[in-house]
């Protein structure tokens, strides 16, 4: 249980005259309560007051699990055969009779729930959006929270390794993809933050490819994207890396590529903006004609989830502070030739940027 | 490309007056589509209009990817740094400009999302829910879909074998997940249904359980619930053994738990109701007087995605038909003691039906 986000919440709820915040995003009802939980199609929901007890809402069957886990308040089971709608809205007008507004994240609940809910309420009942403040919430890292990505990063270099070690001729991407994430659950890692990405050769010019049984052959790229969850935190790290030696048109693509991570790197400082790290990663690639195959956005903040806020993109304003954690992941992908990323991801400090992963950006060649 | 499929939503979409279908679920976009995708947090959207060319629109990264896929008519792409409620807005007036009913995904939509929709849209365009009607496409599995919910089902098969072969004092349930997965990567499943489970002894008495560090120890029970995705099509099955020989009242329970899903299996045949169905399983438990301790329904369906619609819950009058697949997985769980379940996935046949796992279900000693 997060008190001091829990609290910080509550400040903003005050601020807005809220009185109830409804947590409906699994993610997030984590970071909050400290409960983990995939509950697929069932409702769990977090329910918390400006000035009361919060409660959580599960499953019958994921009581026990939420009662050990550190979360300190009431649990509410409810059995597949009942109505959850029904019993949130007992359970919201005992709880909290005074109610006059309840904050809703618009991005994470859809609108059959969310009308589920209205129906429960009078309709005096008010609603506005928690999105931003949870988003601001997440968006200045802890120095705990650091600390957590810092050892999801590492995990990350761990896969590379691994990953690089299993490069051979006439291996698949789906064989190199098994043997990392073998390795990595041997050693406790116990789920991927997405799916591994192995592409080799041309493969790799999809930025988000499907890897399968393409083999890796002598003088191709062999493009590695990967992340684990370790201790409720991300990572998301990219490496590109050389089977024998490159053709030189890869070898360029490549250091246009490394050239532009470095230069966004570089540029990470608080007071500049998202939408400026973007254009400086890529007017290096518009300076040598590429900037068409650069056809994302630099990158995406990084926590409990594997992208969230804020996104690196043109006409993105906000101003980068310290404590921000984000991708930098310039790409050029060139349809049927040669597909390249570079990424790592940072947090902001009070003049620069420190990566999470370390495995060296220098093309390497795997003979 | 499934025109069968999309044929029969714009019968449906006729008889209910929607001119346009927006489907939003990229499971749901895969399954009318053939283009499979996860974009995050990015807006995948199939536009599918009662008589009129449907469109894709995707971020400009997967523009390829979806043209290479079997959808074939338009993809429309956009860049990171485009507003897409703004170029969604702009193709859905020049295309459909006689446009009055969008069907929504109501539960799969989220709320800012449907704003940012309908704030393009002229205030007197109409919203409807195509919900019941993708439910009720999806209910009835055609014998194609049957054939690769077979396929899948015998991944299952494969990687109960693994797992079983892989019990041995001392073993992690963590390790064993890693050996079931890393062996199925190998043969070419690229991807499971769901966070493979392994949870020995006591930890099988929280049903969805987390695996990690806890050892498989002689005379206790092992429960593994698992499934993979293949060819698109989703399994899941569950088995409990035992290592070594089982205490009495482990054994006791694991009987009972089979009674009421070998009841519930023989009870499958068109006519009868989802809620008769768990009724059968719940009955033959609570016989014993541990119906306290199966705390979940009976099942769900199952196709595209791991737990879908029907549900098999008390109170679902719906009336089960032939190509209907579902799981049948009755458990008992008593905390701190003993954890047992057993699942099959079922599809629905003339007078019963066949599962799609045949992993035998009596009771395994691994010795």
């Amino acid at each position: 249980m997060n008190l001091e986000k829990i609290n910080e919440l509550r400040q903003w709820m005050a601020q807005k005259q809220i009185d109830l915040a409804y947590i409906s995003d699994p993610g997030h009802i984590a970071y909050f309560s400290g409960y983990e939980s995939e509950p697929h199609e069932r409702v769990l929901a977090l329910f918390l007051p400006l000035e009361q007890d919060p409660f959580l809402f599960t499953p019958a069957l994921e009581v026990e699990d939420a009662q050990n886990s550190s979360w300190s308040y009431d649990v509410r089971g409810y059995l597949d055969s009942e109505d959850p709608w029904v019993l949130i809205g007992q359970e919201i007008r005992t709880r909290y009779p005074q109610l006059k507004t309840i904050g809703i994240e618009k991005n994470a609940l859809t609108v059959d729930r969310f009308d589920a809910l209205s129906q429960q309420m009078t309709g005096t009942v008010q609603y506005a959006d928690l999105t931003p403040a949870i988003q601001r919430l997440q968006l200045i890292k802890t120095t705990k929270e650091k600390d957590q990505l810092i050892a999801a990063g590492k995990w990350a270099d761990v896969a590379f390794e691994i990953g690089f070690r299993s490069i051979k001729e006439g291996v698949t991407e789906q064989a190199i993809i098994a043997e990392i994430e073998y390795q990595l659950k041997k050693q406790g890692v116990s789920q991927m933050s997405f799916d591994t990405l192995v592409l080799a050769g041309t493969n790799a010019a999809s930025p988000h490819g499907t890897p399968g049984s393409t083999t890796i052959q002598p003088n191709e790229l062999v493009l590695f994207d990967l992340g684990v969850v370790w201790d409720g935190y991300c990572s998301d790290a990219t490496r590109t890396v050389a089977y024998h030696k490159p053709t030189e048109f890869q070898e360029k693509i490549y250091q246009i590529t490394l050239e532009a991570q470095l230069a966004a790197q570089e540029a990470v400082r608080p007071g500049i903006t998202a939408a400026e790290l973007d254009q400086i990663a890529r007017n290096v690639i518009e300076s040598y004609g590429y900037d068409e195959y650069f056809n994302h956005r630099l990158g995406h903040g990084i926590g409990t989830t594997v992208h969230e806020y804020p996104s690196l993109v043109a006409g993105n304003d906000l101003v980068i502070e310290e404590g921000m954690c984000f991708s930098l992941e310039p790409g050029i992908y060139i349809p049927d030739q040669v597909g390249v990323r570079i990424e790592d991801c940072v947090y902001v400090t009070s003049n620069g940027c420190v990566p999470f992963t370390t495995t060296p950006k220098e093309l390497l060649v795997v003979e």
